[in-house]
């Protein structure tokens, strides 16, 4: 009920804050038997993890994730799998500037009306921290969906926009580059613009596109649990994120009927694919695609007045090391969700044999 | 986990097929001791049903709840609220046309890949009849959340907009029209328009904007289960809708940090609110506000070429009664929704008491 | 939360009270393709419902079920099975003489503390009528399991025992006596001692014992959802249960390991069952069996001291129609339980592949 | 669904095998601002590990547990909290015996059919070591719980039994003897029993009774979740447990109603309570009582015919550091599961405010 699952098959809880002892989480659910690539879990991690090109913070960890159970000889056993990545770089004394300062627009203030109390310490829980321990769950989902492409990366920062459609992009491209857009003509201007941004000691939001290739038919089930609605879901709970739409999206509510449906071919599958892959709340096996808005980082470099805890209006000074666009990084977040949200309904999916 | 639930201290099952013998649900968890006001559920039944205008289906269904337990003497007494809605207009032999063809843009194909069988009877479980059901259960908890207000509108049909943001509006007005825009200038030209896109036989997507006021501060859980990915997923989970966004949504994407921060007053409310009401998953008495795709109608009254289920290219000709756009009977169910997601944290804030 | 579902993949929820417009349930994750035995489902209600026999109480319910969703031409659809069971005999005067006494040994009182008010007529909620919702869903359970076979039956009544091991019993005889003893001799003794007990105004307890024999091996989650932990729970939730028993029960706790241990076959099967059929919480495709132990009915036929919801002490007289002994009418919601553990491990079972 | 929570408002998950890196898990739902008693935690794992006493297994394992999150400053946070327990007296060799060959009575047959593969050491996923984790969540739940009392003790050791009833005992004395027997004579025969039935390299079985005081009323969910089906699974999913009784349990079936209800005194306690303290599945304010039957431990150190994986018939030599009777080390883990079954109904209980 507290919200720190996600799944129902494919179950990940994590714990953690942000300069805590460590973070880390439990997945319970994974099948036995699979052999798990190590060196593919830490490189989704590497992908996240802060300090790795000159667009993101400067904070440095190596984000190692230490597996505690649930694997034996390499493979798993079919029980929970334990795991932990411990918090190295802890600059504490970073954070008394805020112990009893409410940061605009960040979760303190609300933390401190529900909790009564908060670990402040680089936004305690409410960092996106957090989510590297849904990266580790991510990379061992991905290893469950094999066939199954997931492929996520920048499509705006700020009014820079990739116009291209996904189908005419060559997703390999997109770790060409530290902004993960790919295509490397508009990387450059995104660069370009995060670094300005960052000089000003500001920030920048931008959009995640994620598609979803070789899903095969019928994940998904119909009414509240409807596929895009736990995709939605999965891309709401990832911090900042503002908005999602998927297939058509906003756009499509300006069109007509006749201009919207998908028209079968003779194999089922479909001419157009507004519906963006999923009818009724089931995927149809075409490509699902989604996009994911991600505002601004509330934290920025500049003066700003707010309050403290005792309801005083105080002035306070940006400091730290900090992203002036958390998109980049956020791209193996999106992928990791999707991933989970695919591999529970892969599992629930197993079970719904008709052999009676 | 076949997904016919939603949430989990107040906790609505549906059943029901469109063509079936009846429709209704359970709710789990009502508090007891609540006077039930019928009228208020009933007028939000009427407020969905089919019929109750020149702009909706003509199709008549009176929508009659009846309430088979879990009330005495008018008040709930804690136990499930079990309740039924009677289909007393099906026109079975209308739907013998799509036994075996898959309508494009609807859930029949999928229906019939996932399951290997589809009650093909007006959509059975895949129409928004379905949602009968939910109106019921928002309406009781509408009714628990006692002060909260909670106002749909509908804010565009196809390329026709509400320009003036919600805090101009006068919610008292969207009953005032068919259409439900609180602002009758606007309303009209959206009424002129779904009737010329009828006249094609052709259907129109549109917007619905939603807002929640009085919201106690502390509402949400704040990782997976934020408040805003709960509302996402209810809003994702009605049929037609294509994207979910709150406060700035994909605006702000193209905002700085230092124009999207909402600087706070000295009681801790905020001078802007781009956040939309909540920080960090949680709310923050502020007023929450988001806006909800609705792609147009897959039913439209021009042939279309498709296929059955042999895979052979057949002519369907539109016909039945249908919406050329479901938006304005999307409203109640909007506020349905959103009401559902309210109330399961609202009991579960409660027992959030630090008194140890 | 409220506790009104059963099951995860196969999970029924209930409503109803004893004496308000009907009962029923939904059944939410039955797989599709299933062709009902709609006989066999009304066959299990006729075991439980009243007036079956000179033995239980003579209300006369027909107890007939409707279904209201999720079966089309005879076959599940995969979507929620809605169904009721109108109550058609309430005589709900009979009952006013209770609504401000709280009945000893009934759960007036708690009802009361809990929720502030009650539906007194017949018991409400806390009804073994609820039972009968069950009973359904069970029958379709078992329609699943198909190969596996669920036989309960009255192991005593007060201190007259069963002694014969299930081994030696031919579960074809239960039905062929009231108290459903497979042993007409030892029924006789039952039957005589129920109306001796009957004649005197008074009820007496009983066990049921339960054997699930060809259940596949490898059903159950080996740490918090063990398989007996779930049918205990299962049972531990039927009206009047005091307690659970499985394998050697009570009595292996007196026994040595060298005593209780079971050796194996070469095949896996081991030479004796003191294990009753699950090992480590997963079945290991031995028989499993188990005791469950029913309390003496609440309601007497005797004048009892007790107190109103002032506080104060009256006389109750008892009246009405009543068991005297629970157990014939248990052992059909007995086996409605266990399948419904059993169907639920079942598909949970399924997704178990290990082809990576 | 993998089975490896526990609660639903006070959630427990937990991992790790005997012999991995760590156990531990993660607690999810426990309120803010509990200011924690780490001794309290510690001393209850010290209660049940290894080598505390010359009646119980001599491996050596120091079981200190790490909070890794969730806590600030000594007070909970309302954030998850996640804790390890290294393991490290790590044996592995001691059970290279056992890795191919299945053990009587143990879960090494059931897990390789439903896994496919199994962690050997020391019993992996099924040891009871798994336990120590919920005895830390058990410990927290405790003092949640404050003026509640959770007194578990022995009750019997093979046929020797402790005859007095509960009101007659006096529970600061069951940590007066290894055996927690809180009659130190009888404790003393059975100390004598195991030291005698260790010297036969075998075991032997024995009953727990636990007693819940001051448990206010209303706790429970009346149909499926009642308190006692709870208690009951969460006993039965204890190691070795195969039996769970509440009140007046088996011996109840063989009294007559007249016999076994509780007649209420003025103030609504009763005069007797046989019910155990439980009517209707919901808490009515008098004691809680039950009883939970272990089997005798499945390690002997006699020498036992058995199979391997191959089917193949071998000698299996006993040979470790094993329990020779599993009840002392097993009362805190029942209170542990006890108290982990009452925090969550007291943490639902809250949320049923009557006030609209």
């Amino acid at each position: 009920m507290a919200g720190n699952s996600f799944g129902k098959l494919f179950k990940l809880t994590t714990f953690g804050e942000s300069h805590g002892v460590a973070i880390g989480g439990i997945i319970d659910g994974c099948p036995a038997g699979l052999t798990l690539d190590f060196d593919a879990i830490q490189n989704e991690l590497n992908r996240r993890k802060p300090g790795q090109s000159d667009i993101v913070t400067q904070r440095k960890e190596p984000d190692t994730v230490e597996f505690l159970s649930g694997i034996f000889e390499g493979k798993t056993t079919g029980t929970p799998i334990g795991f932990t990545i411990h918090n190295t770089n802890q600059k504490s004394k970073d954070y008394s500037h805020i112990k009893d300062t409410y940061r605009p627009s960040h979760a303190d203030y609300t933390y401190d009306q529900k909790y009564g109390t908060r670990d402040y310490r680089g936004g305690g829980r409410s960092s996106a921290r957090e989510t590297a321990s849904r990266v580790v769950a991510g990379a061992i989902a991905k290893q469950i969906l094999k066939d199954i492409k997931i492929n996520a990366y920048t499509s705006s920062v700020g009014d820079i926009y990739l116009e291209k459609p996904y189908q005419d992009l060559d997703f390999s491209k997109t770790e060409s580059n530290t902004v993960r857009c790919p295509d490397n003509a508009v990387a450059e201007q995104m660069i370009t613009k995060i670094k300005a941004i960052r000089k000003e000691g500001d920030t920048i939001g931008g959009t995640v596109t994620c598609v979803l290739q070789n899903v095969p038919v019928g994940l998904g089930e119909p009414v509240f649990d409807k596929l895009h609605a736990e995709l939605g879901k999965a891309m709401l709970s990832i911090n900042a994120v503002k908005g999602f739409e998927y297939g058509s999206g906003f756009c499509g509510t300006k069109m007509k009927g006749s201009e919207h449906n998908d028209l079968f071919n003779a194999d089922g599958s479909t001419k157009s694919n507004l519906s963006g892959g999923i009818q009724g709340g089931i995927s149809n096996g075409m490509d699902i695609y989604f996009r994911v808005a991600f505002k601004p980082v509330a934290t920025i470099m500049q003066n700003q007045d707010t309050i403290n805890s005792e309801g005083e209006m105080v002035e306070m000074h940006g400091k730290g090391r900090h992203d002036p666009c958390v998109v980049p990084r956020a791209i193996p977040i999106v992928e990791a969700m999707a991933a989970l949200v695919l591999a529970d309904y892969a599992l629930l999916r197993r079970q719904e044999s008709r052999d009676w």
